[in-house]
C-alpha cells in the first residue's frame, strides 16, 4: 500500500546540529524484509545523565519493562531502537530478546547494563528475533557516523515523514544544544501513543532535574495530543544529557533559576516534536489545536481538551469542513466535569459560536463554513473564571485513517 | 446524501403487538423539511409507572433536564418525542420549550406536570421553536393510533432502519407483555450514545422495582455497546407499565422471586435494541461481540471489553478483515487493568491466538484470516480465574462512518 506524505509534514527535515559526546549510526538488520534501515544504535560519552518517560499501557512490551528497570539509575551510554517489531506480548521470549541485545552491548562498549536503553515498535504480537539484532550490533558499531535524518528516519513504521527537531541556548555564556527525533502517526495517545521520542543535548545536569523537567515538559507536549485515543504497548520518550557542556557552579537543586532557560528550550523541540507528530496523524489532512482557558487547574483544562480532541465526531466534522460546533458541546459533555455555562464561550478560528449555553446572536454559519477550509482549526474554549489553562493538539479523522489502518499488516 | 441500509439490518421490521393501556401517533409537524413524520406521542392510562435512565453527559440537553427532574415522581401519562432537533446546548430558550410542551399536555390530557416525559433527538445547538410541537399536540392526540413501526421510525435520524422488539412472560398463569422501540446509531457509547428507548409493558409494577430492574437491564444491554466512543447530550431510555395485567398479590419487594421472570423478558428486549443500535452503527458492516471472563467484577470485565471496543485501530482492523489481535493486547493495555499474562487468553472465533502473554504455537495466520472474513465476529478474553463476566458488542470502523459524519449537517 503506497501512503501518501502527508499534507501537514514541514517542507523538508530541518538541518539538525551534531552533539558533543554522541555517535550514531543506523542500519538494516534483517527484520523489515525490505532493505529499509530498522535499528539505530547511538552510543553516549561516560558520565551522561538519563531521563525516561512510558507508556502507561498495563500491556507494556519487553523494552518498556527493561526501561521502567533501569531509568532510577539515571545514566546512559547507549540507546538501542529497532523498527517493524514492537516485541510486545512476546512473553518470555521478548525479555530475553532485550536481555541478549543489552549484553552484547555490555560486551562491546564495556558499560553498566543499567545504561542500556532499548526501546522497539511495529508489530504487537510477532516474536522478535535477538539473533537479527546482536549479530548487527558490532556492524552498527563500527559503522560510523550516519546523519539525524538517517537516524529518525530508521524509526519509523507508518509515519510519513522523519521528524526532528532542535533549539538552543545560553547559560553561563555558554551554548547548549537540544536535538531530538521521533516517530509515531496512529495509536497516539497521551501517556503515550506508539511514539517514541529520543532528546540529546549536551548540557551537564543531574538525572534527578532532567528527569523532573522531561515529567514537566511531556505534560506540555507528548501527553497533550492525541490521533485516535489508542495508547501503545511501546512508548517512550529518552532525554539524554551528554555533559559536555560543563559549569563551573553545577546544577545542583531543581530550583536553580538558570534551569527556566533550558526547560524552555526544552519544550521548544518536544512540542515541536509533538506537533509535528500530530501533523503526521494517520490519514490527517487538517491540524486542530485547542485551546482550554479560565480552568480551575491545568489538569482540568487538559481532560476537557482531550474529550474534544478525541471526539471522531468533532474529527469527522473537521475533516469534511463542516462547522458543526454542536459536537464540540457533546464532546466536552462526556468529559465528565461541570461547567457552569453562564460562564462558557466557545470561538471557532476567530468566530464566537457560542456564549453563555447557547448559540450566539452574531454567529454566522456562511463565515464559518469559510473558516473551516483552512489547513489548521483553531478551537478556543473558555470555561470559567479560574488561571488554568492548556492547549491539545490533534488532527482530523479522514477516509485515509480508514484505508491506512484497515490494511497496515497485510 | 444517500444512506444505505446496514448490511446487519435484520431484513424486516417485527411484528409488535399491541400493548394494553396505550395510544400513540405520529406526526410530521415541521422541524424537518422533508415530510417524515418527526413528532411522537404516546399517552398512557391512570396510574401508569414510569422509570428512566439518562445520559451521563456534562451537557445534557433541556429535555433530558427536564426527565431528571420528573422521574423521581414515578409516574407517566404522555411521552412526547421529535426527531431533526436535540434541543440541547439552547439554554434557557430550550427549557421554555420543553415548559410550553408539558404544559400543552397538561391541558389536554389533565395529567400532573410530572407525569409528561419529553425527548429530542437530532442536531445540537440549534434552537427548537416550541410552537411547531404545541401547533400540534391536539391533532397528533386525536389523529387516532400509528403502528409501532410508524412510532419507531419517526424517531430516527440516520438510522439506516426502524429499531423495534418484543417479548412476552406468564407470571401467575397471566400473560404480560413488553414492547420497545429505539433508535441510535452513531454517538454512542455507554451512559448512554446518541440513543432513545423506550419500552412499554402491561404488568402492574410499582415505579421503584421499574427502575432497579431497568438500571440492571440498561448495564447489561445499552450501557454495554459502542459505536465511536461519543456521548450524547440526549440519551433517554424510558420504561412504562401501565398495569393493564395486575394480580391479586401485587408486586411490593425488589425481592419476589416472580420479578425474575419480568426481569429476563424484559432484559430480552433491551439487549435485542441495543444489538439492533450497534448493528446500525454508523457505516457498520461488521457485528463484534466481546465476551470478557475470568474477571473479579463484572465492572472490571465490561471496562476491559469497552476498552478494546472503542479502540478505532481494533475496529479498523476488523473492517479490514485483518485478524492483528496485536491490536486487541493494546486495547486491553489502555483500560488501566492489571493483567496475570500466565492467566491471560485470547481466541477470535474458536481460533486461540494468545495464551500466557504470547501468540499460541497452534496460532494460524491463514485460519484466522479466513474466519475475519465472516458478518459477525467474536472475541473471546479470559483474563483470570474470576467468577465475573461481561459481554460487550460493537460495530467495525468503515470509511462509511467517515462518509457519514463528514456530511451529516449538510
Amino acid at each position: 500500500m503506497l501512503i501518501k506524505k502527508s499534507p501537514l509534514a514541514p517542507s523538508s527535515f530541518p538541518n539538525l546540529p551534531k552533539v558533543g559526546g554522541i555517535s550514531m549510526s543506523s542500519i538494516n538488520c534483517g527484520i523489515r524484509k525490505s532493505k529499509k534501515p530498522d535499528l539505530i544504535l547511538v552510543t553516549m560519552q561516560e558520565g551522561t545523565s538519563a531521563a525516561c518517560t512510558l507508556t502507561k499501557s498495563k500491556m507494556p512490551s519487553a523494552p518498556v519493562n527493561w526501561c521502567k528497570k533501569i531509568r532510577g539509575y539515571g545514566r546512559a551510554r547507549a540507546l538501542v531502537v529497532n523498527s517493524g517489531n514492537a516485541n510486545a506480548h512476546t512473553g518470555e521470549y521478548g525479555e530475553l530478546t532485550v536481555k541478549n541485545t543489552v549484553n552484547k552491548i555490555v560486551d562491546l562498549i564495556k558499560c553498566n547494563k543499567n545504561e542500556v536503553y532499548v526501546a522497539s515498535t511495529g508489530v504487537i504480537g510477532e516474536k522478535l528475533s535477538s539473533k537479527l539484532i546482536t549479530d548487527s550490533i558490532t556492524t552498527i558499531y563500527k559503522k560510523g557516523d550516519s546523519s539525524w535524518k538517517e537516524i529518525a528516519s530508521a524509526i519509523r513504521t507508518t509515519d510519513t515523514f522523519s521528524k526532528g527537531a532542535s533549539s538552543s541556548c545560553k547559560i553561563d555564556g555558554k551554548n547548549i544544544r537540544i536535538v531530538g527525533v521521533a516517530k509515531g502517526s496512529g495509536m497516539v495517545f497521551p501517556n503515550m501513543g506508539t511514539m517514541l521520542a529520543f532528546i540529546f543535548t549536551d548540557i551537564e545536569i543531574p538525572s534527578f532535574i532532567l528527569s523532573a523537567l522531561l515529567k514537566q515538559g511531556v505534560d506540555k507536549s507528548f501527553n497533550s495530543i492525541t490521533v485516535d485515543g489508542d495508547t501503545s504497548t511501546s512508548d517512550t520518550c529518552g532525554l539524554f544529557a551528554t555533559g559536555v557542556v560543563n559549569f563551573k557552579k553545577p546544577f545542583s537543586k531543581i530550583t536553580d533559576k538558570r534551569l527556566n532557560i533550558f526547560s524552555i528550550a526544552l519544550n521548544k523541540v518536544l512540542q515541536n516534536l509533538a506537533r509535528q507528530i500530530v501533523c503526521d496523524g494517520e490519514g490527517a489532512k487538517k491540524l486542530i489545536t485547542i485551546n482550554v482557558r479560565g480552568a480551575k487547574s491545568e489538569k482540568i483544562a487538559r481532560k476537557i481538551g482531550l474529550s474534544v480532541a478525541n471526539s471522531p465526531l468533532v474529527k469527522t466534522a473537521v475533516a469534511g469542513e463542516d462547522g458543526n460546533w454542536g459536537r464540540i458541546v457533546m464532546a466536552m459533555g462526556k468529559a465528565g466535569i461541570s461547567i457552569p455555562l453562564k460562564l462558557l464561550s466557545i470561538s471557532i478560528g476567530n468566530i464566537k459560536v457560542s456564549e453563555a449555553g447557547l448559540v450566539c446572536n452574531s454567529y454566522s454559519e456562511t463565515k464559518l463554513s469559510k473558516y473551516m477550509k483552512n489547513k489548521e482549526i483553531q478551537i478556543d474554549i473558555c470555561i470559567g473564571k479560574g488561571d488554568h489553562s492548556s492547549i491539545v493538539w490533534t488532527c482530523d479523522l479522514t477516509h485515509d485513517y480508514i484505508r491506512i489502518n484497515a490494511d497496515y499488516r497485510s
